[in-house]
């Protein structure tokens, strides 16, 4: 399909084209970029040397692609997104009708399609606000039955409202970003009374296996995003590990939400996946088991994405487990209604704002998102190859989420997001 | 003290020289200025016109005051603002060394030195992200007993560690912007089985009485800032209102606490106070009952400051009460120790972040700062002026906020922080 040689297993086909943003060794100036193959095309030398200059709509823009970060090219709307990933399409398939843009253009095939191997990712976007959901309904459940027990694992309001919390956007890095084991306040015997807590290096380190959106359009403070404008808001996914301590988490959650338990760190994959090139993997979510407040409910049932998930385990030593298969469907709330949910009291979306699904988890064990699931708060174990096991997190493993949509020769993939558990520093 | 004529009880004496950014009808350019007296000092007109160029190691760094937000300002650190500060004042005092700056320069008072009346103020920097603090314990065991009675008003954790959620950057304003009345899901019936909650205009709208804090100096991720540290990283000091949708919040807040009640607004007053001009109103907040883990521990005791604050209510029909007063010594925890816990798990701080200290209420009917406090949640009335009286805010009813340190004719004053509720919109 494409002049490019590109791998059927590639994560990056014709079909995709993602955006993020690069720096080289030899151009250590962030610009944006997309993968193919197994290489990024550098907009900005592509837009520069007049790779748009046949199509004007684009062409009055390529401003946006000599930035340091995707938020002005996101901020032009879905429908200039789709103009350039179908342009980009078009110039690398096989029967391209533009060869001298890129094709038959030896020099500026050396200077702007890099190995990808060759180029330094950078959060695609600056995040103006991160917002961390809770709609994995199989993964509120088994949290919820942990705590609570099975009868009342989900709250009374969690089928009605996509449940979520204000996250740190300070703390949200790139795929690679190495993860500090915290420090932080523990309530090590929760029996004894009085409650006194420890300072402590974290015990239950985990991650939470999600996906993640960015925001491409604004709305005024006061006015609510309807559910059906409000895939209009949609930029593009990520993949996210938003990684939690569990421990900390358990003392200071009451009554506020989660705090210093999950500002340590956010990591998300490189490339955002445009809301257009998962328009064919649109399916059922979770089904409703009750009648929604009109201002969530949407006209299809099919408002879900089918992205395929892995979780990889690789500890200190090297040996690779496959610790969680699932699918971004496992989630109760679609992405415009979380949208519609976010603003229903006025709040401002702004581009570049960043909103996580929460831990999705499938309904069948090995689909489990966390740690916390999968050895039942440390009750039970995580076979490793090799004969390691796991409750929590130990320094020095390394998680690696990935996703992908479509089939072989034409994924829609997202690559992966990774990082490594660095041991805690002595305390001052 | 100053050539220039100001009130003795304005807020902006000569002892204070707090920064904020205004536009005026002749230029609509965003720019830094100081408030003294009834005036406002366009700090890019001063600059321009060469008003620093007697202190070099300021003259350097002018360009600051080029820019539309104090961020780059705030980012230079605190010797830097205490430099301009000591020497701003030296420009205004009578016995001023260089009366040909400004005191005897006829032209660049008449440029520069604008009536505050005549200024438009905006966000006085970019928020970064938002955090908002539960520090204030009186508030907190007000509220707590209220929903859990007075024995187990404090949750176990309150007293070891500064509660705090992330909130909404966006949705921080500037005083006098409006706040629309919000729409959202309340649980009508709370006794009611099953719990099926209303789409509807909030019907509990409240204030809540804050400070806010900027803050100007990065810490690395993964790396705490020491509480011995702390203040080095406080730009400087506002007032906030963080107003708050009772019904929506209850409904909502379980597990993860506090969302669409509470990104519908934020607003702060317009002009930053900076850390070194409330050097001298330190005083002991309120004490621990048990010694605190050594990330928090400070030296002195002295760790609070001494701000006089008055809430006072304007309704619809201009009947104006003061509906509480209050002290923003009233918090268990300093800034400082909010700073030590909201970064011991290595959250990174960045130039422009905000924190709020959450509720302030003091220990005697009168001072508290919320309705929900001072009407039982609604169970009785706030009498007003005209006869009036309030469970929660109306349509129409004006918040206005004011705070104060120090003493008549050298007060280190915030002026107001205001806002009027708007009648909520019909929805889509």
């Amino acid at each position: 399909m494409s002049w490019l040689s590109i791998s059927p297993d590639s994560h990056f086909s014709i079909a995709n084209i993602p955006f993020g943003v690069i720096t080289t060794s030899s151009d250590a100036t962030k610009r944006p970029a997309v993968a193919i193959g197994d290489y990024a095309l550098d907009l900005k030398v592509f837009s520069t040397a007049g790779g748009f200059s046949s199509c004007p709509e684009i062409q009055s823009h390529v401003s946006v692609f000599a930035s340091e970060s995707l938020n002005a090219f996101a901020g032009l709307g879905r429908p200039f997104h789709r103009l350039v990933r179908e342009f980009l399409q078009s110039v690398f398939r096989a029967d391209t009708e533009v060869p001298r843009v890129l094709k038959d253009n030896d020099r500026l095939r050396e200077t702007a399609l890099l190995p990808r191997a060759d180029v330094q990712n950078h959060l695609p976007l600056t995040v103006g606000d991160y917002t961390d959901f809770y709609a994995g309904k199989n993964h509120a459940f088994n949290v919820g039955a942990l705590f609570r027990g099975p009868d009342n694992a989900l709250q009374p309001n969690y089928t009605h409202l996509p449940v979520a919390y204000h996250g740190r956007a300070s703390s949200v890095v790139i795929s690679g970003t190495p993860i500090r084991r915290p420090w932080g306040q523990i309530l090590k015997d929760p029996r004894a009374e009085p409650k006194v807590p420890s300072l402590s290096p974290c015990e239950k380190m985990d991650l939470e296996l999600e996906m993640g959106m960015f925001i491409c359009r604004e709305n005024q403070l006061g006015h609510p995003i309807p559910v059906a404008d409000a895939e209009d808001y949609v930029f593009g996914y990520v993949l996210m590990n938003d990684w939690s301590a569990r421990d900390i988490q358990a003392w200071e959650y009451i009554p506020l939400g989660p705090f210093t338990a999950k500002n340590l760190g956010t990591s998300i994959s490189a490339w955002v996946v445009l809301a257009d090139a998962l328009a064919g993997a649109k399916t059922a979510g979770i089904a409703h088991d009750h009648a929604l407040l009109p201002y969530l409910e949407e006209k299809s049932r099919e408002n879900c994405l089918d992205i395929q998930l892995e979780v990889e385990l690789t500890t200190g030593n090297g040996n690779k487990t496959t610790i969680a298969k699932s699918n971004s469907k496992n989630l109760l709330w679609s992405w415009p209604q979380m949208i519609a949910h976010h603003t229903i009291t006025g709040c401002n979306l702004r581009t570049g704002d960043l909103l996580g699904s929460g831990t999705i988890t499938g309904d069948s064990p090995g689909s489990e998102g966390s740690l916390l699931e999968q050895t039942q708060g440390g009750k039970t174990t995580v076979q490793l190859q090799g004969g390691e096991e796991r409750k929590f997190l130990q320094d020095g493993d390394t998680l690696t989420i990935r996703g992908w949509a479509g089939r072989e020769g034409a994924l829609i993939g997202f690559g992966e997001v990774a990082g490594t558990v660095q041991p805690a520093l002595p305390l001052f």
